[in-house]
């Protein structure tokens, strides 16, 4: 859809995007936009990245949601073995009878085990065996979870939702920022950015993708925000294009972001991406920091991230 | 066995594969083909590496079957000690004795511990009290052989079960392809392609080897399928070679993939090997992928990682 | 506030240091000094580093703390559930009342589970499932704090408190020194070490930082002490700055230490920083190291990292 | 010592040995030769260094020696508070008191929990809660070490226990061998050596380091057994010297290897040192590896990484 001819530029091949993919590349949370089929569903999925990426109130609904049925089912299975195998069972109803076995179920899981309730005779001390060990190795492949969801490296960067191009230094510059918004502690942090052009030639629509040059690529303490900025020179794709080309043209800026974090001690890495509707013309932040009241510290207002307002470009016809 | 002479080019040395080595070098899994002898065979193996690679099914049936067997054990040490030294014994006849003993243990090494079975004196609580210790110690270390297992950083990549000989872009090229079919994030993916042929001069066989030029050996994000191209050009050890040479030669193609998972945060590598019957002649891929119906996502199909159709080649005489 | 021009010196850009700064960039620690505003404060904090950047007493108090609120809220829970539904609790008073109960809400969850007091009825067997749950999901969580705190590979190194201008080998150089204080093994040692300088242009007061040329930046083995040479000469910026000038300017030295620990198989970081009146002027370190009496090993004395003397330096006027 | 001199060479200044240490720098089984003193002995201690760097047994011994003292301890504190304070203690005796009193104490620190001795009153239960707190703590404490210890990322890696001087292609080579001993994979493996001279000049004895050059630095698969070759020509620290002068001089070869572990996805490293009487002047090495009977695999012999034979160089006056 775009008038513009990048002939002048080389283009990169090896992005690992293919040339007619079709929406977005890298969705803005850094994930690619891609669905698989084929091959057996279960062979398709790594269990252990899903438990990873689930959000933490789907981690523990599952978790519970889990407890409560393994108890329900190891009732079951009491309750068809027979209750009097089960000292201490209060058989005055149906009810109190359920209830009695389903908590000696979650007291054996648990291995809170308090005997009030235990299992007599071979069938049912055997699922009861059975069931205090399955409890432990539920507990066991818990524990690694937890401790692979939170220590689990992760850059806890926050984009810009939008990136702008400003006026900077004389020149034009495409510019977004990030801040790191935790107490963690980034080194040695680095940069690239690809873009993608849809273009149309001879009536085929295809993707060309191009690294973008940046003033500084990598900084050795990422701890303030870190503003990237793009000169739109003639070596730049982006040279000649005016607000409406940008609204026009199918364009996605991809980021990728790799530190160095120190308490970790592992690389971290983050992604996003910005489609055109998300790059305004003629824009510039705010300072996102200053010194506080003592000047003895610089505090960071994360809040800011996105602050900006309009700075008026040169004309481009 | 072959015809050729590859005085033209330059062989690599530093492969790590011996000049006179049988059978494949490196197994269709990635494991290299090889046995080791020698020292105490109990020191030859890292027990987590071997935990590590048992397959799942293994894995559990091991930990159900060390369960069984240690309660089992500790189950004659009770009896052997004497099972007036446990309250609440069912003696109306040795199989109920030792049901009750049997699952005491069990009840023991899983600090269950109902209580309606408890050790009176010092020897029979002396064992449990060891039993009970080893359970948790036991469960400590399944906890981190739970947590290696679905920790440990594997790149799930599918290859194509076959190499491709193919007309491509004017020239011939020699390709395969990969695609990860797991939920997995890779970025930075590079590849790295030997080639071992086995010659033979002045009448003793060799296996000589050689680092395959590829069109591609870096992509920054390994989300779609990856096909990798060596063209069979004069610098290739494939140029000259036709169909009936192929089958002829004794020929194995290593490949090194590695790449960085940004969910677990950690390089993952990936190996396989291509010998001479896995080389197609004249023949060429399938896409893999497809925009959906929608036209905002791209579908990678992992069924068609194989599919290829023939594609004739110049003779070559 | 700085007489000097450091015209002739290129600045450096890319450390991710803001030029209106307040105060030190760097704590003597390692952390920046910074602080963050804005969004929320339980989005700001990464509540896994702050755990496993706890001090000792601080990480075993908050556990001990949280067991007893814990047990304390669960104990009110089965209080006004009534004690009725727990058997075996003492009603002889209020206060045995309330100790039984609290010591029930303890054993359960621990999962120790004796039995002497357990529940009847579903309301309190049901919060006594779910208090078990919980303690075995907590213990699962301090299972993997504690494995982060103490696996957390970190650099242990001991920076000398003070920087010394010293003469070097007919040359003046700004020196520091750091040991290796536990029984770590570092190999393949780098340093880089930026200063930065407030300077005052036209009535502004802005940073400028500078990488200051080092005479060894990378070492094989990081075993002994090892002393960073910097040699003050013309490309130094702190080339003609005598005692007072040093004293007068705002200077802070901001040293990064990466190292490869080869027990935890990772790399490590340390940072530190020395500001102007952490410089001392004309002064030598003393040797760190020595034979011991048996001529069989080198023993390295902790003690001296900051043993200095006066050592005169030519006149700068 | 030596009639050499190196002058013709550059010795290396980035090894972070002391040019005056004593004895050995680095040990057999690549720790460094030194001693530390000065600093409190707990901060000059890494204890989960030194937890990982436990033989076998020795951790074992441990968990268990410090699990009898632990119950002991905690039996006195039961018997201290006075024994009427346990139900179902058998009092027929002080032995059978104390018996029950430990087991009790076991049974409360594993949350086994039979409950036939249960505590009563205030004071028996809080310490019977704090050790079940305890007990928890400590098993969390080692589950991680269990991990931490069989987690922990080594090279297992054999050195031949001599290095030779050796006739090799027509000039004369320094060789030792190294062979991964473990079903280990290793991929992308390099190595440094280094050599320590001890020579006097003007009366002063120092020693002066030189990198040796290598045939091959880097190999991308160590599968089988590793030679490193380095050949003594002129520019080698070696030349000239002859099996009377290696003997007298005092030399120390260190040796430096990584690589990557795919299992483990992560850089092991290992170093070991060769001094003047672990080098053979005049024997070669004989081949390790050779194919076994079906002809379908190789075949590692781990017994004869030493195995070397007499093997005469030209004379050196």
């Amino acid at each position: 859809m775009s008038k513009f001819s990048f002939s002048r530029l080389n283009s990169t091949k090896d992005t690992g995007f293919g040339d007619n993919f079709s929406g977005r590349f890298i969705n803005k949370d850094g994930y690619p936009n891609i669905k698989k089929k084929g091959i057996n569903i279960l062979n398709r999925y790594s269990w252990y990245h899903t438990m990873l990426n689930l959000k933490r109130w789907q981690f523990i609904g599952l978790l519970i949601g889990s407890y409560i049925v393994v108890n329900f089912i190891f009732a079951l299975i009491y309750y068809s073995i027979g209750i009097e195998h089960l000292t201490g069972i209060d058989k005055s109803n149906f009810q109190n009878e359920f209830t009695d076995v389903f908590f000696f179920s979650s007291q054996t899981f648990t291995t809170v085990g308090y005997g009030r309730i235990a299992p007599v005779g071979f069938l049912a001390s055997l699922v009861a065996t059975f069931e205090a060990f399955l409890g432990l190795l539920a507990f066991a492949i818990a524990t690694g979870l937890f401790y692979g969801r939170f220590s689990r490296p992760r850059a806890f960067l926050q984009f810009s939702d939008v990136a702008l191009i400003s006026p900077h230094k004389d020149k034009t510059g495409l510019m977004f920022r990030m801040a790191p918004f935790k107490n963690t502690s980034l080194t040695d942090a680095s940069i690239t950015v690809l873009t993608s052009f849809e273009v149309t030639e001879n009536g085929q629509t295809k993707s060309s993708f191009y690294n973008l040059k940046l003033e500084v690529t990598k900084i050795t303490s990422l701890i303030l925000n870190w503003t990237i900025v793009h000169y739109i020179d003639e070596e730049s794709p982006f040279y000649g294009l005016n607000a409406d080309d940008l609204k026009n043209t199918d364009i996605e800026i991809i980021v990728h972001v790799k530190a160095f974090d120190s308490i970790f001690s592992s690389d971290v890495v983050q992604r996003t991406s910005y489609t055109s509707d998300e790059i305004i013309y003629g824009a510039k932040f705010e300072k996102m920091y200053a010194p506080d009241e003592t000047n003895r510290f610089t505090v960071l207002n994360l809040d800011l991230i996105n602050s900006n307002f309009p700075a008026p470009l040169p004309n481009i016809s």
